[in-house]
């Protein structure tokens, strides 16, 4: 096939990496002409154009860009575009990306590749990013099925685990298991700061370890991304938020009213669970 | 030194190997016979007994029972002890402890080795647990001063950075780095299972990885070890608990209000300030 990717990052360059490696043709697209260069010189890209115009004739185009610039790219787009031609994006969060989207273009799949590195761009593109990590693929009614197909036999060729579901519940999947983490876990970090006893909070820092360590890890990262994950996925990550915090009053009064058998029960409960959610 | 030891689990049996390696004489005492002669066998100890008796001529001796046990082994042991011995403990909270054993026991001087492993009992005991781990010592204005000068000596000899500070200022900080993230950690694992939409659960088992994995790790750990935590530091615990509920409350109400500048305020602070945390 022909395949497009807008936006040459580390999502998009590893896409090249393998979708060329699986025996397609790529042409990248980067708002940057030194970004175009590096891709083809690292092997990302059959060709790379800052122009738009350079995808009027591929089968599939990816939009990697960052999340905010999904609309704009496919209104961009879709001016030249043969109706055949399928767009499909990455953004991770889908309800609002999707919704938007599908008026704008009727073949028009959503995707979340669930894979990625703590470093960001072109440089940071890697071959078989996507192996063993899932795939989600999000259409709604009105998506066609066959374009869907597609775009489920390319994320198999990747190695990825598909998984097709609304754009509703997968939002309301990674409130829960990933921007819900970020916000407990940056509360931890904050609410440790709000100690007033600077001789408490110099202990802490240096008695804190790995507990402490693995707990705020993700509420510790990038910041953009996390305003981001609340900015787009706002209702659902406020009912994990709303959740969470009935089950945090739960646990307060279990211990404020030395309820230990019930804690315990609670404990013995999520020791048990938690093993569902690894893998 | 002669040095007893009372309980040889993993912090009885670990101190046992490196305080023979250092020169000095360790008579253990265990409930159990054969867990007497597997420390012997090992090379924990170099005597063991069931009888704390066998303590009568030691010159410090570490309680190393479980927390519950530390006071009634303490009221055992002085009957007929020379009151030179200098008793010391390796609990995890100080501050009630150290205020029933200083009433038993004069020369008691409070301790908190702060290492460990998943595994527990006398065949999990090795050389250089404490090598490099925070080792806690939280005399009161009543502690004699020599006593903790050989406590200290016998720490550092250990290879472990010993602290020292009151047991409240060390409850305190242990509450926020390590009993806190337990209640939270848990919190989110219990969260996630009252979403009541299956397909949603489902899928949340489906894509968790590696920041619901870290996020959820204290909270998934021994429940017995929770609630004894809840229990022996309830007030330093419902203290960071409420610090930490008012934090959610915040980051909450600034998801709801669409406040996006101050969240990322917060997410930059909590990247920077993480970074004191983590050694």
């Amino acid at each position: 096939m022909k395949i497009g990717i807008v936006g040459l990052g580390l999502i998009g360059g590893s896409l090249g990496f393998d979708l060329r490696d699986r025996g397609h043709i790529v042409y990248g697209v980067s708002r940057k002409e030194s970004t175009c260069q590096r891709a083809i010189e690292r092997g990302a890209v059959d060709e790379a154009n800052i122009s738009l115009k350079s995808l009027q004739n591929v089968d599939i185009i990816f939009i990697c860009t960052p999340m905010g610039k999904i609309d704009s790219t496919v209104k961009n787009i879709i001016s030249d575009l043969n109706p055949n031609t399928i767009i499909t994006d990455v953004g991770s969060v889908k309800t609002p990306i999707v919704k938007q989207c599908e008026q704008l273009w009727n073949n028009f799949v959503g995707g979340h590749p669930m894979a990625g590195t703590a470093e960001q761009g072109i440089e940071a593109a890697q071959k078989n990013l996507f192996k063993n990590a899932p795939y989600v693929i999000t259409p709604t009614e009105k998506t066609p099925r066959n374009s869907i197909k597609i775009l489920e036999n390319l994320a198999r060729s990747l190695d990825s685990t598909v998984y097709t579901c609304s754009p509703e519940n997968h939002d309301q999947a990674v409130a829960w298991i990933s921007h819900l983490p970020v916000m407990i876990s940056a509360s931890l970090i904050a609410s440790c700061l709000g100690e007033t006893d600077q001789n408490v909070i110099t202990l802490a820092q240096q008695l804190a370890s790995s507990g402490f360590k693995d707990t705020s890890r993700v509420g510790g990262g990038n910041p953009e991304l996390g305003v981001m994950m609340a900015e787009y996925n706002q209702q659902a990550l406020l009912k994990a938020l709303q959740g969470y915090r009935q089950q945090l009053e739960q646990i307060i009064e279990k211990i404020d009213e030395k309820e230990w058998q019930s804690l315990e029960q609670l404990l013995i409960k999520t020791q048990e669970e938690r093993s569902r959610f690894i893998h």
